[in-house]
């Protein structure tokens, strides 16, 4: 296999030039008949800005499916959605053996269960040293921190070398749950050299190197103790079990029973004992039990950090959940950062507790939240160790890649910005750059799965944006309008300049142009629709000022 | 006018309860018959979340139309959207003597011109001790630093005390623009005793003294003159003038030229020329001038720091404007911060900005932009120095203005949290109730005021969310139809799970349920359209997983 016209090549279809949305394709073998791996599949979430109304975003995995019989294997890092989200959607579609830790894997086969996808060719693995093969490469997972139990970088050995694909992490001596990084395990994989280091890039803008997790412990567990009235509530990320554990110690500590709201919270921490990822979690009460609990010994770890308008976050700011409710006295932790994009949704809660007299506690002294990527003293110290041949910078905006592979190329190893879609060819001393590929996104859209360009959402956004007019109208065989014609709106103002309902002053305007118009106008479908469609955008633009989008529907009888 | 029935109060209309939008009325008089004095008539602006297509965002004034003839004046602290951006659209409805300072009345007049909106009765006014009579208050500006040209604090004297009202604001010694802060000129303002403190809450949540806007100066400078490799673009809020006075000196500095790209930022500069603000701002070059100047001999100054899509900053950064491009060896500075709810599109810039090679700096160092607004110790040492009887905490959400109220409370002064529509009583020794007004919103839809609650952006939020399903039936005299029915969608996936178009598949059934119906429902609109619409949501949740918004159009024909 090792022949002169093979080479290994890098392919991310999501997840480079963006934070989400993780789907990175190797390849090795001779052109155009390379032998492929993906690693990871995941989502990135929709927003009322450009995807309203969408229920997730995938990668466009048009290329990968046209050659799924070169696919050798599946290989999920870990369990966040934009790295496993996508799996149970597609997997019908790519039918490849999927590898995955103890932890990861009970995830991916809830997520298929619940899809009603047939279950197999999951296979469980565990971490370095042992290693799958799949075609000419050979798979093995090693343990990295991150914000979710059993992270992993990924070894793909290759007869062109090895690759380290980092996966999301940080350097973690003491992770509270999961294994502390472990140096001499990294140089151990060092040591017979590293052609590529493809890394993480999402904290490369942060200039100190990352804390621990075991570091927010005693601030919390602080916080949770001066607090004597009334109930506390803390939120985090439900996948970061380590984070759930902290806050659960901190409240029994402080003498107060611990209930689990949301979902997502409970099945992460079910999740977590089955598999054996956490086996001291303390003891908790379910929600019926915790309404006959004095406050005063209550403390809520709830799901919601981001401000979801349907998780117990929103639901306890806005009023009761499950029979709890805050009020003045009560202390409310944000154990998270907010993620971009998601600002207004967190400050509603805030201002909603606020209105109920709950103090807020939030990250802004960067007490009771750590990041869960690495930072860039973390990323350096990693290039470092591992002394790769070349950098290839991933997962992060473009400003993320583009800083990160300066600072790869100012330690004088090469690296290259590849964005979605932009496959590289790693065979020889440096990233080159070997073909463009169309790479865009699919979005599962109820239960359909449409292109993002198909048009479907721009039409929402510009009846969001513009309101919707709709146009009826009857010819009969002679082409003449049968009845008058009928006018509806949706999402536009009832009455304009005028003062009278537009829908009439458009059935006028419509009337009396038909009353004019030439016979040939009539009788073709298109010049009348035309017509139509011009008079009801100007009437509406002299009426209310704005041209709505414009639907006509004509009818022709006999 | 002083008799023992006389009360002073204040309503906030808006602003109070939110950052933006706002709108304070002071009254004193016998209850119900109080003669009002109105400060500041702001707006905010519409987010794809919740405000889709629309354009400008009011207070709802109708408490105050209702009244106007008790309206003794409007005063306007300073120039900022938030303060002026209404007065144009309703002070036709509210006709009283305006007052602003010389800046701000040159914004308030060109901002009625553009409305057409007739201009008498405003009444520039000069800062402290100049009065103005209205009823039973006397009016006075008094200069403060902010982030815009003459901003002022209000003090309103009555016959029940001394309000003073401190607009936006932020102690500076040294604001480049404008006069310092005056310890002395406030100690005489107190020194008779000040009755009510009525204060900016936006900054109360930041625990350090605020910098100096001549603390951005040398920084920006050495920014720029460390910048030897092609163009300087720099970005900051249009109306800060000072920051872009401080950018030009910087460029100048470094031998550029300096070109103001973007329609607010040469107006702003222009009304500071003319009313003597700024009298020695530097020469700068047109945008046809500035094309052919080499770039390493450039600096441009232009709009959209927030991110928005058809400023000069995110037109630079997706291609050309006017001619200019940025390309690999750029600078970009945003000398600013982003606001809540913008992050994603001065991300998206940064990124394409990336894209192109451009180095991005921006504030995460807090270098290169200081706030506008008085951070808590600043606050504190407001309160100090006014020593007032009561604090109302104003201007900002609810988090900030529970914040202030705190603050306050913590020296022994009382204080009171009032949203938008909560009228306090201020004559007594501390803040009190007296009465709920409907306190909502208006929007500025194409043409059209609207109210928040009429459902018009509701219905459009729906089909943003929902896509749009619609339907033509027509009947015949004996309640038959007449052809087939005929579905159209706008915002819907063409095909669902049986692969056939969806409008087909609503025909179908559509077309199976009338002729399975009975007379009674043919006969009866509604019962028919209740029918029709269950149908079109029933097929649409089965092949497409979602229910659109539906209209059904029943036309009988005979």
């Amino acid at each position: 296999m090792n022949d002169s016209t093979a080479r290994l090549i890098y392919l991310p279809l999501g997840g480079a030039g963006e934070v989400g949305m993780n789907a990175y394709v190797y390849g090795y073998g001779p052109p155009g008949a390379e032998r492929l791996v993906l690693v990871d599949l995941g989502v990135t979430f929709p927003n009322m800005d450009t995807t309203p109304g969408v229920d997730l975003i995938f990668p466009d995995l048009a290329w990968l499916i046209e050659r799924k019989d070169r696919l050798e294997a599946i290989v999920i890092t870990h369990g966040h959605e934009d790295h496993i989200g996508a799996l149970a959607h597609f997997w019908g579609q790519l039918e490849a053996p999927i590898y995955a830790r103890r932890f990861t894997a009970a995830l991916a086969l809830r997520k298929m269960e619940e899809q009603g996808q047939p279950i197999h060719d999951l296979h469980v693995t565990h971490p370095w040293p042992e290693e799958r093969e799949a075609g000419p490469f050979r798979i093995a997972f090693v343990p990295v921190s991150h914000s979710i139990p059993e992270s992993s970088a990924i070894v793909l050995d290759t007869p062109a070398g090895r690759v380290v694909h980092t996966g999301d992490f940080k350097l973690d001596g003491s992770p509270v749950v999961g294994e502390p990084f472990d140096p001499d395990l990294w140089g151990k994989i060092a040591a017979g050299g590293v052609k590529v280091l493809t890394c993480d890039s999402t904290n490369i803008g942060v200039a100190h190197p990352g804390r621990s997790e075991s570091t927010v412990g005693p601030k919390i567990t602080e916080l949770v103790a001066g607090h004597t009235t009334g109930m506390v509530v803390a939120t985090t990320f439900a996948s970061n079990v380590a984070r759930v554990k902290t806050l659960a110690e901190a409240g029994l500590a402080a003498g107060r029973s611990v209930c689990l709201l949301g979902r997502a919270m409970q099945r992460m921490v079910q999740v977590s004992k089955e598999t054996g990822v956490v086996d001291d979690f303390p003891a908790t009460v379910p929600a019926e039990e915790a309404t006959q609990i004095p406050r005063e010994n209550l403390m809520l770890i709830v799901t919601g950090s981001q401000g979801e308008r349907r998780a117990a976050s929103a639901q306890l700011a806005r009023g009761k959940y499950l029979g709890l409710e805050m009020k003045e006295g009560d202390l409310f932790l944000f154990s998270s950062k907010t993620i971009p994009g998601n600002e207004r949704g967190v400050l509603e809660i805030v201002n909603q507790l606020s209105a109920k007299g709950v103090d807020v506690v939030d990250d802004s002294m960067s007490d009771y939240h750590v990041s869960g990527h690495a930072n860039r003293p973390d990323l350096e110290m990693l290039h470092e160790l591992m002394r790769p041949e070349m950098v290839v910078p991933m997962h992060g905006e473009h400003r993320m890649l583009r800083a990160h592979a300066k600072a790869a190329e100012a330690r004088g190893i090469p690296a290259a910005i590849a964005t979605n879609g932009t496959m590289l060819d790693l065979t020889g001393k440096k990233p080159v750059v070997a073909e463009r590929i169309e790479a865009g996104r699919t979005y599962l859209d109820g239960s359909v799965k449409i292109g993002a360009l198909d048009g479907v959402v721009r039409d929402r956004i510009r009846m969001a944006l513009n309101g919707h007019a709709m146009l009826n109208l009857i010819l009969d065989e002679a082409d003449a309008p049968l009845g008058e014609p009928w006018a509806e709106t949706m999402g536009l103002p009832e009455k304009g300049r005028s003062r009278a309902p537009l829908v009439e002053v458009i059935e006028a305007e419509v009337s009396r142009a038909l009353s004019a118009a030439e016979q040939a106008v009539l009788a073709d479908d298109d010049k009348l629709e035309d017509m139509l469609r011009r008079i009801m955008r100007q009437v509406s633009v002299e009426e209310i000022g704005r041209k709505p989008e414009v639907t006509v529907v004509i009818s022709r009888l006999g």
